[in-house]
């Protein structure tokens, strides 16, 4: 890697388009994980021509590019382990069209994921892979990452979602993929082959993506069971029955407790709640799904069920999964929660052996942990809660994890449902992966003959999340 | 490419799976498109071991190998254009499990798609990405092409039901891809990729699939337009006010003139007939849908209604759709219905100008050409029908073919639908695609550095389909 010419970058984007202050260096060397590695430089290109220009300025020189959205990704997948460019992709933020006669959208990478669907609105459609970040995550980090949300049981993910991509390659070569067609059989889908390369294979610089019109009816319960494997039945009872809801939700004896404690929230004691969505045009059709939900709920021991049409009281009763995530922080005095180990897939009638094995793992290690997740699609998410002062606590994280998505790989599950892999998964995704590693070696080298793109993260990522790179935590124990 | 030892051949599958004779030679040198091309060997395998052996000693020998189902593709896709052994993957027919649990079934590529969906039909289930060959098309086959069919519009492509694959590589490594999970984020989505690529990257062994329930309602009607024009802004009108039809199909003057003219089957002598249908759990959601769907047509000229949920009468209603395949083979004495053009994607609100396409363009080269197909996912089809013992009308036909794709192009749309590219779409496929040709080709190598799997397919076919391989046909004027 040669030294990075500030002013070359600058002829190309502007001075005023990059940074390299002390403070800038550090608020880009991290992400929502637990790692950070500085970038030698930002650099903020306003056009597709300026990607182009800056791509090729840096395959010619080898320097790592690390495409950046909003940052709320949890595993490190931008943090800039070799150093080199972040490219904040921020300033490509148009909607370029949204064309309803069609049904599809193109949108630029920056977009933010809340912003589309409030442009989406007066239209009567929305763009359904809506992750819980969705007021700051971008259309790009989304793709990156295919990304979906808990709606992902009904209206899947982004790779579900996508038609086309517009590209830049690492050599700078701009490429235009797939169609604006609903349906195409046309080759090599090289399109959906990006979406969740975590910015490895190409830099995203448009989306052709389908929307969907917003239902009429919603309706939206809770219910509570004393037994976690009864909650785990009633989920494989809903999703073999049939039944198509459009949200279904898990939350475990210590999520339940923290939204108390920290919130007030005065969720029942109880040892899993269930939260159920169904919606459609027509209020039939979500009477039908929702009588089917609460009759696999009642069948396993479901009780107490509260339900509503309406929005105010659906915001109430879902007021404790909404704030989960800033609740889990405030769970024990000393303990911070860590975003290690934070999502699974699994068969979904796997939940509640995925629920107990985390606790169980937990427990042995002297670590707290929670299950929750989108049940009703298999996704399972966990936080650690953990001194991370103590040295031992993070060598506990470290093998409650391992431990972990060696669990879930047994049961048929995969590393990440939603979140990604980065750095924090990359050693359980390599050895889930293990036979195939030297073919996304390879295609990766198709690509990216150089290595400029997001290296050393996935296949290429160390195998020791801890010590890979800096941990943003002081660890003074 | 060394000579073919049969002898080898033999050891690896038995005497009793490897043939050689002619009328074998010919039966397999042709598929439903048409080109023909002799293999120098057919065989068989019984067991997944066995297409490793084979495929490594093919892969030592650079000896070509092209994998094959039932061979009703319409491009030549398993025509083997540079010979060698074709692998007919039908023995490979199991299904391996039907997971009601975790909705999801596991099976053998050389499963039948109607097989399937009698498995799954007593679990209350169905396998969506159905095309018309469903009574002989092969689940293997239909990965290869990204199949999808009449109910696209609602249920997607083979590529939206797929999860998960095991495949061998050109090397004869055996990999599991993906997961039997309903959601996941693990990196490069590999076994996605392999859906469409018509047997260039992978011999699949095992797929996992994901299938739906079966619907306690359907609805199906028809319309009629004296305009095709009308009915264009009526698949717009109904697609784009976030209808959700089942199936929307388009029939051109000339469809319903086959039919009625081969088969008797009296449809209305109009320019154009849509076929709706919407399917649902509740009967109150159905009839939304086809309410909508009868004032979105009702506002741009449709008339003539008629309509059922009962089976037989929709049989009745939906004859004349079933019958166009033959029927466009009795068009007109001396005609032959070809494959060429046979399937092409557009935005759905262009149907009515690609229609008008079809029929200009062959007009002025001699020759007729028929617009039909699944009009709600933008799926066009067309057959020429000509008389093939003559060159001119090839000829004619190779002009009016290019010249379609590139109105096709021009219009946002996209090569191929649902029917794959093979050798007869190769030349707009490889047109369309052209900024992408290096990068697929550097994939492919990634997948199979010898180039043994499927050779001279996609963006490596020939450029003329009509010289590219023996036609089928005797061209004798």
């Amino acid at each position: 890697m040669e030294v990075i010419d500030k002013k070359e970058l600058c002829a190309i984007v502007g001075e005023h388009n990059v940074r390299d202050d002390e403070a800038d260096l550090y608020a880009y060397g991290s992400d929502s994980s637990v790692h950070e590695a500085m970038p030698a430089v930002i650099v903020r290109p306003d056009t597709t021509e300026q990607v182009q220009e800056l791509l090729r300025h840096a395959n010619d020189r080898k320097i790592p590019v690390i495409p950046r959205g909003s940052g709320s990704g949890m595993c490190g997948q931008v943090v800039p382990i070799r150093g080199g460019i972040v490219l904040d992709m921020r300033a490509l933020n148009h909607i370029v069209e949204i064309n309803v006669k069609d049904a599809y959208c193109r949108v630029e990478p920056g977009v933010i994921d809340d912003d589309l669907n409030r442009a989406l609105k007066p239209h009567g459609f929305f763009y359904p892979p809506t992750p819980a970040s969705s007021r700051v995550a971008t259309i790009g980090g989304e793709i990156a990452n295919n990304a979906s949300g808990m709606r992902s049981v009904k209206y899947g993910a982004v790779r579900d979602s996508l038609l086309g991509l517009k590209v830049v390659l690492a050599d700078g070569r701009c490429l235009a993929l797939g169609a604006t067609t609903r349906v195409a059989a046309s080759g090599y889908p090289i399109e959906r082959f990006i979406v969740g390369s975590e910015g490895t294979l190409a830099v995203v610089v448009e989306a052709s993506l389908r929307f969907v019109p917003i239902p009429a009816f919603r309706c939206l319960g809770i219910v509570k069971f004393n037994k976690i494997e009864e909650a785990g039945e009633a989920i494989s009872e809903i999703m073999a029955s049939g039944c198509q809801p459009s949200m279904l939700e898990l939350m475990d004896k210590i999520a339940i407790s923290a939204v108390n404690k920290a919130e007030g929230v005065g969720l029942p004691d109880v040892e899993a709640i269930l939260l159920f969505e169904a919606d459609g045009m027509v209020r039939e059709a979500v009477d039908y799904e929702i009588a089917k939900t609460e009759a696999g709920c009642a069948k396993h021991g479901g009780f107490g069920i509260e339900k509503s049409y309406e929005e105010k009281e659906q915001a109430r009763i879902f007021a404790g999964r909404a704030k989960l995530f800033p609740a889990l922080s405030k769970y024990r005095e000393g303990l911070a929660s860590t975003s290690l180990a934070d999502d699974m897939a699994v068969p979904f009638s796997r939940m509640a052996a995925t629920a107990h094995l985390i606790h169980e793992v937990a427990d042995r290690h002297g670590i707290v942990m929670t299950a929750y997740g989108h049940c009703g699609a298999g996704c399972m998410h966990t936080k650690i809660l953990m001194d991370t002062t103590k040295k031992d606590q993070w060598a506990a994280a470290r093998e409650a994890v391992a431990e972990i998505y060696e669990a879930v790989h047994a049961m048929g599950g995969t590393t990440s449902a939603e979140h990604g892999i980065g750095i924090s998964k990359a050693p359980a995704f390599k050895k889930e992966k293990e036979a195939a590693l030297d073919l996304m070696r390879a295609v990766k080298r198709a690509f990216d003959p150089n290595n400029i793109l997001n290296p050393g993260k996935l296949m290429d990522a160390p195998d020791d999340w801890v010590t890979a790179t800096r941990l943003r935590y002081a660890v003074t124990e």
